[in-house]
């Protein structure tokens, strides 16, 4: 009979797509494994093995797939749940404590634990030069997750805050107007000028890049498959790179040569 | 004769600290340099080897190393500029494009990737669960890269906008003080009872992790090697984890089984 502590979750990133971007801690927790768990593309990542069962599902079904998970390791076996990118940057770690929170109070003595990851923005900052180079938000552009008027709010404040900001789940076809709003809402508080980046498929064969300032971006430049990223109004272009500088403008740093911190 | 198109800069990320975050394509870009450049600490993470330079800096020169690092390159040399983390973020990769916009136009025909790495908040993240599974900001709180008064601001109008935070450079010897008006300015802006992680030197032998309500964070709690991590106010603890739910509270997911995209 399995034991409790002899079953194990970890809830890992694969990173953005390409092979060479998974972590060596990642690729030996997957040859430890007996199960892994997650959706179908990231799941079709993971090469069979025997002694390896594969689960993949629907994108729809995140709480009952951390769930399912749990209850593998509660029985002994040791699974991995996958992500793409980071697995703690809109992805399965909060689900799976969401499904912890709502099991059995054995589950919180269960081993778990997250291996990160790269993630999509990160990828794709590093794919155009350094956009994110100074102060960044993360912000998802589900209305899944808050009300659109929270991200709304979000995206004025942010903006207002002089921020740069990677949107990861932009726009998909359930809801392809309101990242139409969005970006009437960044035009205000970031300024027309300001460079927003389409990066799509990042790290992938069919990667593209796109950026263009604010005033000409259309919503149908971003899908499901793209990592939207809008600069602050330093941010700027040299040569074929965007980059936003690690000063303020204007700002005298208080160290010889730019120390940085 | 060297040509400019031989050469090379790649500006990699290293990851936190553990051997087990380097991705592949680091390791192999690393293989082919012949000069690497960096902060003492983080030339020191690479393995020396014939044919490789080690051009080990100061922290206070980075613009210079960075200058330095195209100039190689120039004469056909393969550099990688070394940076902990993810280069993008608050590391080398804005230096570089600072000092390719201040150099000779030559320069912009060079050879100029970013790789992209595991970056310390989110290996901190990793750590105590998820708690930036939920929209947040990464701010730098070194007032060398703006007025303190701009980073209040940033603070209290992130906290606003309910965002999780993550800060890098939290507190050092130059600025002792500063990281208790933070404080205030988060109590104020996100409440007393929002959870705050102190993370440090994650993923090396001696990390520790401590995290309590902001009422009863204290500054010496931070220095130059620990992440900061605020949650919002949703943020929560469940066992030994901390994390940040998916959904804004009370709202009513569109799709069956809580769908995040």
């Amino acid at each position: 009979m399995s034991e409790i502590q002899k079953g194990w979750v970890v809830i890992a990133g694969l990173g953005p797509g390409s092979d060479r971007m998974v972590t060596a801690e990642v690729q030996d927790v997957l040859a430890e494994a007996t199960d892994v768990v997650g959706y179908v593309p990231y799941v079709q990542r993971i090469a069979p093995r025997d002694g390896l069962t594969l689960h993949a599902s629907d994108n729809r079904v995140e709480v009952d797939r951390a769930t399912h998970a749990l209850q593998m390791a509660a029985e002994g076996r040791r699974v991995v749940v996958v992500s793409s990118g980071d697995p703690g940057v809109f992805a399965m770690a909060s689900a799976v404590f969401e499904a912890l929170e709502a099991g059995p109070d054995a589950w919180q003595r269960l081993d778990i634990r997250v291996l990160p990851g790269i993630t999509a923005m990160l990828a794709a900052a590093a794919a155009i030069g350094a956009p994110l180079g100074h102060d960044f938000a993360a912000i998802n552009l589900s209305d899944n997750l808050k009300p659109w008027e929270l991200i709304e709010r979000r995206l004025q404040l942010v903006g207002e805050a002089g921020l740069a900001m990677a949107f990861y789940n932009p726009r998909s076809k359930s809801r392809p107007h309101q990242f139409a709003r969005a970006l009437e809402v960044l035009r205000a508080a970031c300024g027309e000028e300001t460079l927003i980046t389409f990066a799509r498929d990042v790290t992938k064969p069919g990667q593209t890049l796109l950026t263009l300032p604010l005033r000409d971006a259309r919503p149908e430049m971003a899908d499901m498959r793209t990592v939207v990223i809008v600069g602050n109004r330093d941010t700027r272009r040299v040569g074929p790179y965007v980059y936003t500088p690690r000063f303020a403008p204007g700002h005298q740093p208080k160290t010889p040569d730019g120390q940085a911190s």
